[in-house]
C-alpha cells in the first residue's frame, strides 16, 4: 500500500510588519500581517529530508521586513505582489508564491481640531486584506477583500415564509436586528488597478448597499451586496462573502409586565447562522489557483 | 483549625444587552456588556448551601434587561446607578451592589455623502466603560474609563539614562516607535457629572495629551495625560492606567546592505513592558470600596 | 454586465450540544461543538428573498440537539452521520449537507485512587474532531481527525542544508527543539469504520511516530507520521495536516557569562513557520466534495 | 488643584521562558510564562522622564531568562523567589518585587507502553500558578494556585430555594450539571513548602472535594474545597476562588415529543454567574501586600 506526497505549501504566517514613511514630518504608517508560502516540488524535505531546495520560513521573513522597506508599501496588493515575485526568484523549486496581508487601518488623533502628524489611534472598523498567487508559468491573481466589518441594522430586515418541519420553533420575523461580522473577499481581473482607491469605493458601496437593502433573508443582502460591487467595478471578476448571522434575540420582558417594542435585546455569541455566498460574473475568467488555501466557501 | 468565609461576592457577568431607541426613523444604539455583583452576608450559601438570601444571578440578569426598557440607558453611568439601586433594594442581604458596563460604540453608514438612519458599523477604537459600586449607607463610586484604545506614536519618544546592570542588553533609543494599548479609569467625585461629554471630554484629552507630550518614557506619558485630566475635569479625584509597551523593534536590515532610518518595525506580541501607575488630586476624597474587584494596579 | 449566484452554503455554527449518559450510576459525557450547512440551489433565497426552500439555520439547531437523544452520540462520525442525513431528508431543496463536530475530551476525576462515576475534568490535549459531507446522489464523505495537539520533542531535530541567499541569516542547527499544534485529518475510504478504536490508535500512532522520528524538518516529521498512520489503517485513503513550527529560540545567555547548553528558550508567538503537507494512498479513491469548505491546504 | 503620583509599578510581562533539563538521556521540560514587577518611589520617571532609578523592563526580561539557567526551575515558587530577589537587589530604587509565574503542565509521548525520554504533549486541565511579592523590608509573600480547571459535575447537583421576587423565572432545579473553570489561588504562611508535592496535593484535594461534595450552589462546592485545602494544609493561611458557572440549559425537546431526562444540554457562553469567595483560617497571618494588583476578589 504505497503513497506519496500530495500538495504542499511552506512559509511563514504573521509577519507584523510596520512601515512608517517619514520623507516629511507628516508620517504615514502601514501596519501589517504579511503571511508568506511557497508552493513546488518539495517532495525531497518531506520524504528523505533533504532541505537543499527549501529556502526557509526564516529567510522568507527577512525578505518580508526587507521589501517593506526596498519597495515600498504603496498598497499591500502593490507590496504583496513584489514580495510574491520575489520569493519565487529566490526559490528555484518553488512553482508558485502565495502572499496574504492583513492590514490594520489607523486614523491620526486630533488635537485643537487639526489631525496630528505623527500620532495615531487604531480604527477597528474592518480589516483590508489580500492573497496575491503567482505562478511561474506566469499567471497572477489578485483577490483582494474586507474582514472583521461589524454591520447592524436595527429595522429594515425580516425573515418569514421559510420552509417548516417537526423541528419548527423560530417565529416569523417583520421587524428584526440583522448583524454580522462580514468578511467579503473579491477577485481582481489583471493587476491593472488603482488599489487604495478602488478598496475604498468597494468597501463603501459594500456598506452602503447593506444599509439601504430592505433584507428578507441575509442571502438577499449579501447578494443586492455583492451585485452592487459587480455593476460598480468592472475590474471585479466575483465575489465571496462568510458571514455570520450575530443573532438579537428580542428579550421577552412581557413576563414582568413591561412591553419590549424592538427595544431591548439579547446579542447571543453561539450557535450563529453563517452564510456563504459567491457572486460571478457572468464570462468570469478562469480563477485558477486563486482561491487555494483561502478558508471560506466556494 | 477553624475556619471562616472571607470576603466574597456573585453575580451574573457579561450581559449582552443591546438597546435600540426607535422612537423617530433616526434609531440610536446603545450595545453594552453589563456585570452586576452583590456582596454582603451570604455565609449561609456558602456553609449550609441555605439560598433564602440569594437573588439568583439569572433574576440579576433579567432585571439588567429589564432595567434598559424601563430606565432606558441615556448613559452608561445612569444605567449602572439605576440598575446597582434596584438590585439593592431586590436583595436584603446585600451591603452592597457592583455594576460594569461596557459599551461598544457604533458609527452609523454614509449613504451618498450622509449617516444612515438605521444602518451602523462598529467602530473599534476603544471601549467606554464604567464601575459602579453603591453601599447600602448610602456612599456611591462611579469609575468610569476607556479601554482597548491603542495608540501610537512613531517620534517624539526616546527612552534613555536609565539605570544599568549586568544584564543590560536594551541600547538607549533617541527616536523610537511608542506604542500602546490603553485602560484608563478615573473616579468621579460625586454623581453629578454630564456624563457623556465627560467622557468625550477625557478621551479627546487623553489622546491629545498622548499626540503632544514629548516622551522619555510611557511612566511620563502617562503621567502627564492624568495631570492634564486632572487639570480640565474638577468631577476627577483620580486616573489609574495600566498600559502595556508594546514593543515595536527596528528591524536589521543593515545585514542585508539596505538602510532602515526608523522605518521598518517588527510589531512584537510577547514579552511587553508593563506600566501601571495612579496619578491622585492632593487632598482627593477617599476611595472607600471603589476600586474593589478591579483588575489593574494601585 | 449580468452575474449570477456561484456556490453557496448556510447553516448553523457551534452548536454547543453536551450529551450525559445516565443509564447506570457510572455517567457518561460527550460535549461537543457541531456546525450543520446546507448546500444545493437557493437562488431564490439570494435574489428574489424567497425564503420557501430554506429550512431555517434556527431549525438545524433544533435538529441538532434532539438528534443527540433521538439518535445519541456513540461517536462523533455516527452522530454527524445521522445528523446530515435527516438535514438532507427535511431539505428538499439542498443537494448536500455537512455536518463538521468538534469532541472536547474530558477525563474522571480521580478520589481516593478512583475514577469518580460523575465528576469529570476537562483534558486539553488536543481536540477529536469530523466533517461529514453527504451528497443527495449517495456518496457520503467522512474526514476525520484531530486539532490542537501541542507536541514538541526536546532533542532529535535539525535543520540545515538548506537553500540560501542573501537574505539568509538563519544558522544551521544540530539539535534544536521541535514543537507545533498540529491538525491532522484523514479521510476514510467508506463508512464501515470502528470509528472510536479508530481514531485512538490514529491519534496514538500519530504521537508516537513524532516522537520516535528523528527530524531533519518539521517536514519529514509530518510525512513520516501520515505514512505510518496510511501504512497502518487501510480504511485511510489520505492525510493532510497544517502544522504551525513553533519556534523555541535558544536565549543568548553568553552576553552574561553564562553557558547555555541548549537549555533556555524563549517561546515565540508570531510569526511561525506553517507547514502543510498531505500524504495520499496511492491509487486512493476520489475525494470528490468530502474537503470542500474545510479550513487548510491542499 | 495640585496633583501627584499614587501607587505603581511596572516590569515585563509575559516572558516564554523554557527550560530543559537535560542532564541525562531522560529530558525534564518547565515551560513558564513569568511576568515581573518593581513598585518603589520612581516618581523622577513619572514627572521628569528621568530614568536613572529605573531598571529597564527589558533588563527584568534577560534577568528571567538567565535565572532560568542560573538558579534553575526546580519549582514555580523557588524560582520566582529567587529571580524576585535579584530583581529587588539590581533595583535600589524599589521597594518590592513582584513575580507571577504560570506554568504548562506536559505529558510523556507514550510509545509502546513507555512514557518517552524526550518527546511531550502538552496537557490542558489547568495551568499551575504563582505570585510571589517581596519587600525589601524582609516580607515574603508566596500565592500560588491553579487556573483554566474545567470540572464538571453531571448530577448530585441542585439549586432551590433561593429569594424571588417579579423578575424571578428560574425555575427551581433538584438536579442539574454543575460546570466552572476554576481559579483558585492560596497564600501560604511562609515558604519552608515543598512545594511540587504540596501543590499536587492541594490540586487532588480542590478535584477529589468537588467530585464529592452534594451541591446546593456553586457557592458551598468552593467553600467545600476551601475548607478541606485548609483542613488538610497548615501552611495555607487562606485561599481564594474565582469561579464562573458555566452554565448546561437542559435543551427543550418535549416541543417535539421527545423526553429529555437530564440528558441533552446546551453549553452557554454568555452570560455567566460569576462566583468570588475567600475561605481564611481563623487568626491567619496578615496579608499584607501578598495579592496587591492580583486580579479576583478578595
Amino acid at each position: 500500500m504505497a503513497h506519496h506526497l500530495g500538495s504542499n505549501q511552506y512559509g511563514k504566517a504573521e509577519n507584523r510588519v510596520v512601515r512608517i514613511y517619514r520623507d516629511t514630518d507628516r508620517h504615514e504608517i502601514r501596519d501589517l500581517n504579511v503571511s508568506t508560502a511557497l508552493r513546488g516540488d518539495f517532495t525531497a524535505a518531506h520524504t528523505t529530508g533533504d532541505q537543499a531546495g527549501v529556502l526557509p520560513t526564516d529567510t522568507q521573513k527577512n525578505t518580508a521586513f526587507a521589501w517593506a522597506r526596498k519597495h515600498g508599501v504603496s498598497s499591500v496588493e502593490d507590496y504583496a505582489l513584489a514580495l510574491g515575485a520575489r520569493l519565487l526568484e529566490a526559490s528555484p523549486a518553488a512553482t508558485s508564491s502565495r502572499v496574504e496581508v492583513d492590514e490594520y487601518a489607523w486614523d491620526r488623533i486630533t488635537v485643537d481640531g487639526r489631525p496630528h502628524d505623527h500620532a495615531f489611534v487604531r480604527r477597528g472598523d474592518g480589516t483590508r486584506t489580500t492573497i496575491v498567487t503567482q505562478e511561474r508559468d506566469g499567471q497572477t491573481h489578485v483577490v483582494s477583500g474586507v474582514k472583521d466589518l461589524v454591520v447592524l441594522k436595527s429595522t429594515g430586515s425580516e425573515f418569514k415564509g421559510f420552509l417548516k418541519d417537526e423541528f419548527t420553533t423560530l417565529p416569523e420575523a417583520d421587524d428584526r436586528i440583522l448583524a454580522t461580522s462580514l468578511v467579503a473577499r473579491w477577485r481582481y481581473d489583471g493587476t491593472d488597478v488603482e488599489w487604495n482607491t478602488t478598496f475604498d469605493e468597494i468597501r463603501a458601496t459594500l456598506l452602503a448597499t447593506f444599509a439601504t437593502t430592505y433584507s428578507r433573508a441575509l442571502q438577499e443582502s449579501l447578494y443586492a451586496m455583492g451585485s452592487a460591487v459587480l455593476d460598480h467595478r468592472p475590474e471585479v471578476a466575483e465575489i465571496r462573502f462568510s458571514a455570520p448571522n450575530k443573532h438579537h434575540f428580542l428579550y421577552d420582558l412581557d413576563r414582568f409586565g413591561i412591553d419590549n417594542p424592538g427595544e431591548v435585546f439579547h446579542a447571543a455569541d453561539r450557535p450563529y447562522g453563517l452564510i456563504e455566498a459567491c457572486v460571478e460574473r457572468d464570462g468570469a475568467s478562469d480563477p485558477g489557483t486563486a482561491w487555494l488555501a483561502t478558508p471560506g466557501f466556494c
